[in-house]
């Protein structure tokens, strides 16, 4: 049987690289499903056929235009979403749950920034905040505007989301007026390459609006000018290559990098294990663990509780974790699947060797026997509990991310300053949770915890029916972290757009400034 | 006669290198001043001194209380302003007007971000935007927030401007809450140091809030951590090795660069010799060429000129530039000094090659005899106006820029995509002008530039009398721009705290919210 090619769709048409390439798998049961090689295409030719046709197209459009679009591609994933799903499911190693999540996700984002586009309206250039008089006169003003860059959104997206993590980056780069290039994790790509075939099929965006770089990036980075944008999504080590690239180093292309984090849920001291509260957390916990076997970058990875506590929240998360069922995902009853790759299995287990220097396993699977998978394969792991002593260094525990289903308990003393000093040892994350209802408590881990990271999540009681958790990232909301988890920005609603977009001060009279801008759309 | 030196001021004392070190020369004369070294001063503990004594007093200040603190430092300059000029004229070539560019900018500056700190008033956190309602219920809601990051603010300054760029840079931070380790250019630090002494003697801010690092930087970015701001003002080169050190490439340190731009001023197809634009037109390109003796990031480095009127405006700017007297600036009469350094003095002469391969000469002084200063001695520069022929590729033109009172005159069209055409080819400037009344001109010329720059400015003859010119960069609004002239930015008012601060989506029941951020201070 002939393995199918997933080719690249670059400059207006679909080409093949050469060679064998590389295989993509079902991680539960390592069948090959396609094969994918980049070798020999043309990255320059791409890029710049993104820059000349596709940029030109979409700043004729007014961001409402571009915002119906967006629409239209929300409902073509919407139309196409069980095949979207089933492919999530063979080549992502996710339960239908999981796969939900992530399709599902796509779709949202795409209908949120549809509304941003309609509600911003027929413009094209945005009005950032007020005139200001710059002298004694009124009539000597400053005027800051958005306006689109000209050059071409290159996106390097991780193989946890390939739905949402493709979507959520192409809706606000295209929205902003800049054509995309996406390049997915090629582990995971048979959902990306099938969405990329109905967007293509659909006839949706003008030529070189959007573009598909399949298998390895090769040059395509280096190739970056000043008015590109790089957002990049995934590890540390490979965020570090890409700032280093000659595009961000010599000529100022924009780079967005989002990174390892160690999200931390921090139980507050005034939670009871009777309380709604102490129950939101625990399945908040349990969620981030075990979801898509804890590959979300999102996912808590340190559980800080009060001392006095710390044997109840041990005890009930062992106790739940028991009961998580791992297997294929085809499998009835199964809850939890494997792991994406060979090496993220490989990488999960050599991480957990170094946490457990740290402290002590409270549950684990060894000899873990898969449900529904042939003897002997598929890339899984244990769900995998670790805790600490109170008072622990526990570098590890706070440097380290395993991106899989593991977390460690950290006790502490109960108050805001040794929460905040624990949890900041983790160097900048993209989200924190806190679960109290202690409004001194809350205040304090929360404006001690801010500077350290891009979304502080309160889950309080009277929130858990209407909560969707610290780790789901919402369209509306900033999505990033500081220092480790990237120093970077995502999302936000309209505040996404700025970063495909450049800010200039319009520095001159008043009235012809007023005109200048009513003339070009603002 | 033993030479002055000047120390470093780190971790709360001041500091002398090892050696002999650095001399800072009077550039006019040759005269050594003063010697620097940093040799064997110890970057990390100075920068831990600023993260744990200046950071937390600073972050226990309100933003108004910063802003008064910011206003006593702007009174002080005030208060010595004729001292500063003064060693701003010895030892950075500059004429009395343009060491009170320098000076009063810095002046000026403090004070509208004393006035920004006072606006905002006694919070310590900034509200960024409404609440959003992430779901059916309007109980669930997302708050964004700034909050101060708890590192350094490193600030790597150019050396044409000693004052300003040290206080613009400084005062933004401060008001933001963040401590200050500024390094001043070599060359041109007697200024800065001096500025520091005033401020260590009036013990206007807390310990640890203000440091200062003589000479060469040393390790000092290397040691930079993720919740540290890199901000650097220079050249390309050195750009690019602060992008990749390994604070910025592995930690998530922050990094705004301004480098390199191609500023260009045009000129309308409306505009007629004898009108007040025209006139207007012609006092900013030979300020621009003059001024610091065209050492300004902001200079304007190429003139488009409709054809028609290219011998016109090459006739008159040779006449207006051959009256420029260039010499010492203590000497009566001089209107230009001499280059900052011997290297700039290589550089400038070596762009010139370069750029001379591109056009032509219009106006030069060959053997340039410069008034009141010792034969031989001295960085001049001739005051030089080069011209390329219509249509003409002039690679250099568009991309070397010439840190010197040097600019070329490219005739165009006098149509704005041809402008815009051919401005762009500078792949990123601080700012450009346009001088014109013609309104569908300007606004297609205007739009088509934004996203080339950080700045645009429209001179119309209705605000010649009230206006600074293109070249002079105003607190209210950004400076900085994208791709080559470093894909960062300054200032804008407010807007300039985000760089010293984190935002932070707060996540949770509306209610909550509100009393955390009351009880924070928002």
């Amino acid at each position: 049987m002939k393995t199918t090619r997933l080719k690249s769709y670059l400059g207006g048409r679909w080409q093949d690289g050469e060679g064998e390439g590389e295989a993509l798998l079902n991680p539960a049961t390592e069948e090959v499903l396609a094969r994918v090689s980049s070798d020999g295409l043309l990255r320059a030719p791409a890029l710049e056929f993104a820059r000349t046709e596709g940029g030109p197209a979409l700043r004729a459009l007014t961001i409402k235009q571009r915002g119906d679009l967006v629409q239209k591609t929300g409902a073509l994933l919407q139309k196409n979403r069980d095949e979207l799903i089933g492919l999530s499911m063979t080549n992502g190693g996710n339960t239908r749950s999981d796969a939900k999540f992530d399709v599902d996700g796509a779709i949202a984002t795409l209908q949120a920034y549809a509304e941003t586009g309609a509600a911003l309206g027929d413009k094209r250039i945005l009005v950032d905040g007020e005139a200001i008089q710059l002298g004694r006169s009124p009539r000597l003003v400053g005027q800051h505007i958005l306006s689109t860059r000209h050059g071409v959104a290159v996106h390097v997206n991780a193989f946890n989301f390939p739905a949402w993590g493709l979507a959520e980056k192409a809706a606000v780069a295209l929205l902003a007026g800049m054509p995309v290039l996406t390049k997915p994790a090629t582990s995971s790509s048979l959902l990306a390459h099938r969405l990329f075939e109905l967007l293509v099929e659909a006839q949706i965006w003008p030529p070189g609006s959007v573009s598909l770089l399949m298998g390895r990036a090769g040059d395509l980075v280096d190739l970056l000018e000043g008015q590109d944008c790089l957002a990049f999504t995934g590890g540390a080590s490979t965020a570090a290559l890409l700032r280093q690239t000659s595009g961000v180093v010599m000529r100022g292309a924009r780079i967005n990098v989002e990174a390892d984090s160690l999200n931390a849920a921090v139980l507050g001291p005034d939670v009871t294990p009777d309380s709604e509260t102490y129950d939101f957390f625990l399945k908040d916990v349990l969620r981030d663990m075990t979801q898509k076997a804890g590959q979300k970058c999102t996912a808590i990875r340190r559980i800080l509780v009060p001392e006095a506590l710390s044997e109840r929240v041990r005890d009930d998360l062992a106790d739940r974790l028991s009961a998580i069922v791992v297997g294929n995902p085809d499998t009835e009853g199964v809850r939890m699947g494997p792991l994406a790759t060979a090496d993220q299995k490989t990488a999960v287990l050599d991480g957990l060797s170094l946490l457990a220097k740290d402290g002590r396993l409270v549950h684990s699977r060894p000899g873990l026997k898969p449900e529904g998978v042939p003897e002997g394969k598929g890339f899984f792991a244990s769900p995998t509990l670790l805790e600490v002593e109170p008072g622990a260094d526990a570098p590890s525990v706070h440097s380290h991310e395993v991106f899989g289903p593991a977390a460690t308990i950290i006790p502490y003393d109960g108050a805001a300053p040794q929460a905040v000093d624990l949890v900041s040892r983790g160097a900048g994350g993209l989200v924190s949770s806190l679960y109290s209802e202690d409004v001194a408590f809350v205040s304090e881990a929360t404006l001690g915890l801010a500077p350290f990271h891009g979304r502080v999540f309160l889950g309080s009681g009277k929130i858990a029916e209407m909560s969707p958790g610290p780790g789901t990232v919402l369209p509306g909301l900033v999505h990033g972290g500081p220092g480790r988890a990237g120093n970077g920005e995502e999302l936000g609603g309209e505040r996404g757009l700025a970063f495909y977009m450049q800010r200039t001060a319009i520095e001159g009279s008043r009235p012809l400034i007023d005109r200048v801008l009513k003339l070009g759309g603002a």
